[in-house]
C-alpha cells in the first residue's frame, strides 16, 4: 500500500473569477488574482492511498462516503494525473490500475461558504500527485478542471490565474505573484454572517451571467486587465491603500455583474451591506484606508487588515456589531488577538468617531455568527504518516 | 390676484435615468423611458398665486413653509418660465415683478420614496406655466432643471426623455411614446417596504456613479439605446412579455451600476430581493411572464401587471408575504380589487405551485408596509378654483 497525506489552503480572490468561456475544461473569461490563507486556521486535508487489493475507487468527504467514479470532475483530475505519471515514464511507484481510497476533511465549516471546493480540489490533486510521485507545473491546470479557483490554492502568497489563450486550456494556469513572506503582516478577518437563503450555485450563477449580462463582457475585457496590473503593482510595493481600494471595487463589481444577470443572483444580504458601510465609515473615521472587504458568492465578509491594526479594527467590529458571544474564543477563532481587542476595553478614537457616524440598519445583536482571524500563508504541504486520515491496516477512514 | 391649481402625476422609469453629463442643467448621459401613473391614486397638487401685494416669493410644501428664493432649482424653473412668458410677449396677465405664493401637497407619503420630487417639480412648472398663460413644448426642458425625471411627468402614458445633444440642454426634452389610452389595462402594484436605512440621495449617488463606475459608461452607450428601441416597440405592440423582461433587466442593471459605484450605493434590501425572487418564482409557476418588477433608488417594488391578472397576483403576494393587515383597505390602497383577491380566498394553481417552489428568506410577517394599486394615467391637469390649496382672501394655505 502506498499512502500520502497533504493539506491545501483556502484562497480568497481579490480580482474575481466569474464566467467561463469553456464549461468542460473550466476556462475563465478573465484572469483572477487571490491571496492564499494560512493553513494554520483553515485547510483541506486529504489522505490518498493506493493498494493492489482495493476493488474500486472510493472517497470519504467530511466523514461521509461520496461517489468518486461517478464524479466527472474528480475523475477528470485523476485521469489527467495518471496521463502525466505515464508521460514521466521512468519509474512508476505502483501500477496505474491500482484503485485508490481517498479520505478528505475540511477543518472549517463547509456550510460557511468559504471556498471549500477550491481547497478540496487543490488538496485532492496535490495529494494524488504526491502519491504518483509527480512534481509538475501542470498541476494547477489539472486542479482547475476540478474547481476553477482550486488552481490558485496550489501556491502560497498572492497568486494569479492566467486565463490563457489555448483552446485545450494548457496555458490556463496559476502562477505565484509574490510569496507569503513578501507581505507577512497581511491579516484577514472573516466575518461569518447568519444567512438561510437558498442561493444560486457559483457554477450556475456564472453560466447565467455569461448568457444574460451585457456588463460582464465589458468587465472581462476592459476592467479586469487594468485591475490585475494595478493590484499586482500595489502588492509588490506593499501599498495597502491601493490594494484595498481595488479589492473593494472588484468585489462590488463582481456583485454588480451577479445583479445584472437575469434572473439576478444576489449573494450579499443586508448584513453584508452593513459590513460594507461599516468598513467605509471606519476608514473615513481614521482618515486612512485601513480595512478592505471582499465578498465571494455568499454573504460572508473577508476583511483585509494589516496585523498592527487588527486589535482596533476588531474592537470597532465589536462596537458596531454587538454579539452576546463577543470575548469568547468560540466567537473569535484563529490567531489569538492581544488583550486590547476585548469587547469591554476602552473604545479607540476611531470607535468614538464611528459611533457618531455609523448607524446599523437594525438594532439587532448577533448579526455575525463568528469571526476567523487568519493571515496570508503557504501553498499545499505534505504531512507525515502520523497525520493520516486513513487506517493503513483497514484501508478505511479512522 | 391671479390663482391656478393643477395636479401632476408620478412617473416610474422602465429604462432608468442614472448619471448626468451636466450637473447644473441636469442633462443625462442616457435616454430614459417611463410610465405615468394615474393621478387618481397618487399626484402632486399645487396652487400658485400672484398678487401685487405679496412681499416675497413664498412656498409651502406638505403643510410646512419651505425656502423658495434660496432654492436654486426652483428659482431656475421660475426664471426660465418668466423668460418664456416674456418671449411670448403679447399679453402678460400680470407684471413679472409680482411675487408668488405657492402651496403644494403630495397625496402620498413623501417618505415612501416614490419619486415625489418628479411629480412635485412637474406640478410646480405646469402650474406656474398655467398662471403665466404659457403653453409650450419647452416646459419639459424647464421641469428637467428642477428634478431630472420631472420632465417625464409632464406627459401621460409612456414617455421618453431624450438625452439630447445640445450643450444648453434645449433638446433634452421628454416626448410621449403612446398615450395612456393605448394600453389602458396596464396596472401597477406598488409594494411599500419597511426600511430605516440611511441611503445615498439620487443626486449624490448618480454623481458618484459617473465618477467611479467603469460599467456606467458601457451601460449608457451600449445597453440603454438598444433597450429603449426594444421596449418602445414592445409598448407599441402591447407585447407584455418583452416589456416585462426589459423592465426587469433594466432595473437590475441600474442597481448593478449603483453597486459598482465606490463606495457602493445600495438601494434594495433583503425584502426587495425577496420580492424579485417572488416575481421570478410566480412567473415560472404560471409558465408565463405575468409580472414585472422595477425598483428606483429605494427598497419599494413597483410591479407591472395587466388588469385581468391583478387579483391572482395580489393573492399570491398575500400568500408569500403574509401581513396582519391584509384584507383591510388601509393595506391595499387605490383601485379596488374584486373579491377573489382577499387573503382568505381559495389559493390559485399558481399559489399552490409557488408554495412548493418559493421560500421566503425569513418567516417574518409584515415585511410590506402597504400596497398601492394604480395604473397608467394622464399627464398634468388644471383644476378649478374650488380645488385651491390657498385661501385667496389671505394669500396663505388653507
Amino acid at each position: 500500500m502506498f499512502i500520502e497525506t497533504c493539506i491545501a489552503p483556502v484562497n480568497i480572490a481579490l480580482i474575481k473569477y466569474w464566467g467561463k468561456r469553456d464549461e468542460e475544461l473550466i476556462l475563465p473569461i478573465n484572469d483572477s488574482l487571490s491571496m492564499t490563507l494560512s493553513t494554520d486556521e483553515m485547510c483541506a486535508k486529504t489522505t490518498a492511498s493506493a493498494c493492489s487489493t482495493y476493488k474500486e475507487h472510493r472517497m470519504w468527504l467530511n466523514g461521509e462516503e461520496v461517489p468518486f467514479e461517478d464524479n466527472p470532475r474528480a475523475m477528470r483530475c485523476l485521469k489527467a494525473l495518471q496521463r502525466l505519471a505515464l508521460a514521466k515514464g521512468e519509474s512508476l511507484k505502483f501500477p496505474l490500475e491500482w484503485k485508490l481510497h481517498i479520505v478528505s476533511r475540511n477543518n472549517f465549516p463547509t456550510a460557511a461558504g468559504l471556498a471549500s471546493s477550491a481547497a478540496g480540489y487543490a488538496c485532492l490533486v496535490y495529494t494524488l500527485a504526491t502519491l504518483y510521485g509527480i512534481q509538475d507545473e501542470e498541476l494547477t491546470a489539472i486542479a482547475r478542471q476540478g474547481s476553477g479557483s482550486a488552481c490558485r490554492s496550489l501556491h502560497g502568497g498572492f497568486v494569479r490565474w492566467h486565463k490563457g489563450e489555448a483552446s485545450d486550456g494548457s496555458d490556463s494556469i496559476a502562477l505565484p505573484v509574490v510569496t507569503s513572506a513578501h507581505w507577512p503582516n497581511m491579516h484577514v478577518l472573516i466575518l461569518v454572517v447568519n444567512d438561510s437563503r437558498k442561493k444560486t450555485s457559483s457554477t450556475k450563477g456564472m453560466q447565467r451571467a455569461v448568457e444574460t449580462s451585457d456588463l460582464i463582457k465589458y468587465r472581462a475585457k476592459q476592467c479586469v486587465p487594468q485591475r490585475i496590473q494595478a493590484i499586482t503593482e500595489a502588492i509588490k510595493q506593499r501599498d495597502f491603500e491601493t490594494f484595498a481600494n481595488i479589492t473593494m471595487q472588484d468585489s462590488n463589481q463582481f456583485h454588480a455583474i451577479a445583479l445584472d444577470t437575469f434572473p439576478p443572483c444576489v449573494y450579499m444580504n443586508d448584513v453584508s451591506h452593513a459590513i460594507v458601510s461599516f468598513v467605509h465609515a471606519y476608514n473615513a473615521a481614521v482618515g486612512l484606508t485601513r480595512v478592505a472587504y471582499t465578498f465571494d458568492a455568499g454573504p460572508n465578509a473577508c476583511l483585509y487588515v494589516l496585523k498592527e491594526h487588527v486589535p482596533s479594527v476588531l474592537q470597532a467590529i465589536h462596537t458596531s456589531f454587538p454579539n452576546d458571544a463577543a470575548g469568547s474564543v468560540e466567537y473569535v477563532k484563529g490567531i489569538p488577538i492581544d488583550g486590547t481587542a476585548s469587547p469591554s476595553s476602552t473604545p479607540t478614537t476611531a470607535d468614538a468617531i464611528l459611533n457618531g457616524n455609523f448607524t446599523l440598519p437594525t438594532n439587532e445583536r448577533n448579526l455575525l455568527k463568528y469571526i476567523i482571524h487568519t493571515k496570508v500563508g503557504l501553498g499545499p504541504q505534505r504531512l507525515t504518516k502520523t497525520d493520516s486520515l486513513l487506517n493503513p491496516s483497514t484501508g478505511l477512514p479512522y
